[in-house]
């Protein structure tokens, strides 16, 4: 299984940005590292990279996309977007949007609504519930577990109705979200999971790590083919 | 519109019980009551009258039955569950159970799970979120609303997933729950909304008797006949 | 209820083309003119108007919209397309994409997919099956109908899975379709239907008025507002 | 992954029954011989053993439980039936249940339906398309596969709405049929498949068997748990 995850690797390397000081490599590098350790083949992609490290051949040779971006999703370009989109439809490539990937082009285009929300940053702790045991993404979980410093993200989340909802996040400030949501979409499976801001080391914690280890799994193509178009049926094939 | 509150009627009857403080002349009067007023032909039916007052004549005279409970699920009869059932199934009756009634024998035998959940009794309040607004059970609802004092129910809610999600509910305590769920069974439809102890005045308050008006409009019959069994195909009708 | 039904209307017009026989003041005539009989105040617009006959005003003043393109779909703007698509997600109009309508841009961009399917035209029958007895879109209808002429649309149809599925479509040459598919977007709801080819007189069939009718019915506006963006909790609002 | 094929086993030995010319040691034996091919690990169990082979430490041992039954469903004790439907929404056993398995008790009471349908015996051919390409249960198949002998299963089929569309099956005699199907039910998974009449070998057919591997693979337990019941929080907790 060949997963490449997408950062778009500025706050990071802004000066004094507090998220550089938690993820002073990138947080496309500690996502990296431990879907490495669970034994994927990982590769990385960022904004700054020509085509912003998404060449055609890096998504031919991807299985499933991970994408976080925040402060620059109006940088990338549609040409990609629609490679990355196409990928998915057609190619029935994994995606899987992360935090502030819900405003990202390629999430956006995929699920065909704004995708907005309400926010806020106090630092408070977010809890996040099991919704659906039989999932395979709460594999290994317990039926909740705390963030213990998070963004609020609050409903109402402007998404489709999701084919599956796994997990809704609570919030002390009086907020709930639909924090793990699936969709198929053409050939592919999408994914979104919303903890993971920048200045707080929430992918260096282990329960998050293996929703993203098992979203992973789960957004696995299944490389079966459709046709579309002018179809000659029974009677003209004779 | 003919709709029949169905109320189990034993708190607010019990000496000295909290609930018959709140609610004197029982909880279906209070729910017949608003719903009279929204211009619904509207009965009332209680576990102790003969046939727990859902007599055949009584339910084939309803459009849609409204079921409270807690206390003496197990002493509703299973014959006239069963009418309830084939009631919505076959005959396309609306089925709304509130509150505690997610562990009433109707609901539980539609649902086809365990329809448990946590709970605890603290007093604390509620907050319930839309998280559908082109549904049109939140017709003339605000965004949120709280009840001031109220029993907690937690996820995990173990009934099927919804065919549409409504509301959300918060709890100060750090849970969240599906609380407004819509199902179709059959030829009827099915509505389970959470709010409503018997100890508080929950449906005295606007938005949850609003909530409940809408859902009696939703879950409307539509009428429409299918046939089940042998059937003989276009070749054998000629 | 405030209906406008729109139609691109060059297919009537061409000299020659059988769909000028069968329509000869257009397809949008005839479904506005069994709309108007069924007490909607309706509207018509078409592609060659001014801004496709859909201003802010018209636009404003719509509840629910019905679409119907074929030949013509790259010549909507884009700016018309993003109005409308803004009006059903954050103005709640419902939103009615009719047979080749699968393919316009506004049922596209509300979608997030490809929306493309397998189709040939032999002017066969086609059987349209009621799965869902209990939604109101079925109200009125037998458990099945047929069209006696009609252009094929076969599956796999390339959209997110529905919220609500209401017909499957049969076709003698060995083909099925999901031929009545709701979706929430936003404050909005869609509803495709996938009878209506234009050289037949598939709108004049009284069955496919009753559908059409009553998604109409289905697709009304709730009015429930939402909020996006920065939130002040109840925190900061003491 | 334990896998146990449960047949009921009395049509294959009825004497000068056709099945038994098809099936000479039971379905059970050639989907059991299968799935053992495949690597699962295989038992089977009919309704003539004790407890219907069903015993605790059988169904403790069992990760997925096949059902084939049609004419004895009612001589299943409903004392299994309950401890099947537990292991599934309790200990989250998957439980796929095959053609004539509509009708069987526990198939009824992890859905709460009617679970009818249409049927007829024609020995036409039926056509199974792909709905949902991205699903794990279609891997590895063509886009569509005939089974050339069946019994025709139709729509109006009462279940509820299915979490995932995975088959729609095409029949020449003019009905349509939702042929594969997925729900969770508490924390275990549950597929329908409707291919599978006694007296056709359909379970010899190739695609039939690839359907129910991957069906295996997909109704897998998680081991995610779930607590119930009166719920100390954080405040508690202190």
């Amino acid at each position: 299984m060949k997963v490449t995850v997408w950062n778009e690797f500025r706050h990071e390397v802004e000066p004094g940005h507090e998220s550089g000081k938690v993820y002073p490599e990138g947080i496309h590098k500690v996502i990296a590292g431990f879907l490495a350790e669970a034994g994927f083949d990982v590769k990385t992609a960022t904004l700054d990279e020509p085509e912003h490290g998404l060449t055609d051949e890096v998504l031919a040779d991807t299985d499933v996309l991970i994408w976080w971006g925040h402060m620059a999703h109006h940088e990338v370009s549609d040409e990609i977007v629609q490679k990355v989109f196409d990928r998915v439809m057609f190619g029935g490539m994994g995606f899987i949007a992360l935090h502030s990937g819900h405003f990202s082009k390629p999430f956006g285009k995929l699920m065909g609504t704004g995708c907005n929300l309400k926010w806020n940053e106090y630092g408070e702790s977010e809890r996040v519930w099991v919704i659906n045991p039989a999932h395979p993404i709460t594999k290994g979980l317990p039926e909740y577990f705390d963030v213990p410093k998070t963004e609020m993200y609050g409903e109402r989340f402007d998404i489709p109705q999701p084919d599956d909802l796994v997990f809704i996040s609570w919030y002390p400030s009086g907020e709930v979200f639909r924090s793990g949501c699936c969709w198929s979409r053409g050939k592919g499976k999408v994914f979104y999971f919303s903890p993971g801001h920048e200045t707080y080391p929430i992918y260096k914690q282990k329960e998050i790590q293996q929703v993203i280890i098992n979203a992973v799994n789960w957004a696995a193509p299944t490389g079966t083919e459709v046709t579309y178009g002018r179809w000659f049926d029974r009677f003209d094939k004779k």
